[in-house]
């Protein structure tokens, strides 16, 4: 998505990605290779005018190793925060945002000891490598504290409190080379088995956007941040307790293809190149409906008015996001009608709602 | 374009052109040969599941050999139609539509006659392979035959009254392959010196868009069209005069993919794949601006709020269409002034208006 954005700008591409056939292989050369693989990095780097990613997962060293053939945004720093839970948690608490109660865990000991502190019920996560649930452990009695260290223990971990939230909200936040920066509308989010299913710019309160700018605006600064970055809250009481963040473009942010004025594709190519940023704001209501495991029928969703569809090229498997549906409406009312029909199409009965 | 916007519907891509480094290969695999060449054109179709193009000089024998690989829409017969000028507006007037008064010329005595006929002034053009201007040549007074029979002389040609319209209007038509239509809302185009140079959905009068749609109807069901075809008028004195026709995406819809719920390029792949068409309402006023000749500022223009910058990888040549901005706002003034704006950063002074 972000080449699709980019050719209408004058851009040329070059990807790298350790697994052959990747969907944007489709677009331009790929180079196969492994992250460490310096020979094959300097072949996918020399001549570039930015490296780029948009993947979290990308190796520190390996970001930092590419900059020495051009500039690589975001920055790696971003990157190294962003893959430990308890970095990012750190941060956020230096940067004085709320964040729901946490402490690293690294041994049977500390699990229990941190369990007292924090309360039940809980969850145990993986530092670093967990993405959409993977990793995580929801701790609901104290007998449950065996069975989580028997899954997770043996890897850094951080227990934090499970908290009751009212919705899962993130905000998108660009920066460009010169420190402008821009801001999406928050957008309210729904997770089943840990993916995400839903993500629709919410009618929030002007407060809450303008607490969750301001927060975004200490993370963009502190970080010197260039790029699209992702943060993600739980509202609760009126508040918003950071979660966590991702250094890249956002799955929460795919309906601004449509539903914004610039797309937060062409805003990351646009700050990383150091260009003006462009207008965040909303073109009607949208919603944006993930196609996780199998594929829909493409003439079903064509057939509804205002579905735009987008799929990425992958393989069909269980727990995978394959693609999602934007609709897009000048009325609230008619764009919520055919998000519910949308979803039954979709999800076949699916469950989706707020968390557990 | 075609294939950004087809990419996110699943579609994969092969594209054929005679010129090597064509800007679509970039985006996927190009086979470079004549139209002539069999074998590289069944390399090129075999295992397609539709052939279109987006060239109408296209030769109509290599659109008809490629049909015994893939159906190849729009019918190449509407291609064989669209190729000559005479043959076009003999369909149209066939049609029931009003054209220019128009006569076949062969040799300088029918030029005389055709004249004498119609009236000065009038344009002679070649009727085929004629674009952007190129092959036409105004007559003002009868001295002008002389030159104008030297210059053109020796093709087949067309002599039609120059019409004193008052706008040059174009609509874009879609029909799919199980007969559904739909239309986009009526533009109005300006040239200079033969070019497109900026295109507006316009606030035209029911009865014009009414009448425009009737044409375009009885012109796609006559040839049992499939695609998106582009139809150009004269009005005058509140009549629609048809003018020419392309059967394929065209210049005056480049605004759709911003200033319209579906763009031209997503539903003339939805046509010729079957599938249904998307809707063509506007979505707040837009207007297109082409980029003709010299690159402008990129980030001069990225700096202005709601202008969509798209560029088409071409070498900047004289006259060359390398591409186009469109710019899209809730309201008509702003839109207007930010176009004028635009016109100003692009043009340098250029003039851009009516018909000379």
């Amino acid at each position: 998505m972000l080449a699709l954005a980019g050719y209408p700008l004058g851009l040329q591409f070059r990807f790298f990605d350790p697994t052959p056939n990747a969907p944007a292989g489709q677009l331009a050369e790929q180079i196969v290779a492994d992250y460490a693989d310096q020979a094959a990095l300097e072949r996918f780097a020399r001549g570039a005018d930015v490296v780029t990613y948009e993947f979290e997962n990308v190796p520190v060293e390996t970001a930092q190793w590419l900059e020495q053939f051009a500039p690589v945004y975001p920055p790696p720093a971003a990157l190294h925060t962003a893959q430990d839970r308890l970095n990012e948690k750190t941060l956020f608490q230096q940067l004085g945002l709320l964040t729901p109660p946490f402490a690293p865990v690294n041994t049977a000991q500390e699990l229990q000891a941190a369990v007292e502190k924090i309360g039940l019920p809980a969850v145990l996560k993986t530092r670093r490598l967990g993405y959409d649930g993977k990793g995580q452990f929801v701790l609901k009695t104290p007998e449950d504290l065996a069975a989580a260290w028997q899954t997770l223990g043996g890897a850094p971990l951080v227990l934090e409190s499970f908290v009751a939230f009212e919705r899962e909200i993130s905000v998108l936040a660009v920066r460009n080379r010169e420190g402008a920066t821009a801001f999406y509308p928050l957008v309210e989010n729904q997770h089943a088995e840990g993916i995400l299913r839903l993500s629709q710019p919410s009618g929030n309160s002007s407060l809450l956007q303008f607490s969750a700018e301001e927060f975004a605006q200490r993370i963009l600064n502190s970080l010197n941040y260039v790029g699209l970055l992702a943060i993600e809250f739980f509202e609760k009481d009126g508040q918003l307790l950071a979660n966590e963040m991702a250094p890249r473009v956002h799955n929460s942010g795919h309906w601004t293809i449509e539903g914004a004025e610039t797309s937060q594709f062409e805003n990351h190519l646009r700050a990383v190149l150091g260009w003006p940023l462009g207008p965040t704001h909303l073109r009607g209501h949208a919603a944006m409906l993930n196609l996780i495991g199998e594929l829909p029928d493409v003439e079903q969703i064509l057939a509804i008015p205002n579905a735009h569809l987008h799929l990425y090229g992958k393989t069909p498997r269980a727990g995978r996001k394959l693609g999602h549906i934007t609709v897009r409406e000048p009325e609230k009312e008619m764009m919520q009608s055919k998000l519910k029909l949308l979803q039954k199409i979709v999800e076949k009965g699916a469950s989706v709602g707020g968390k557990p």
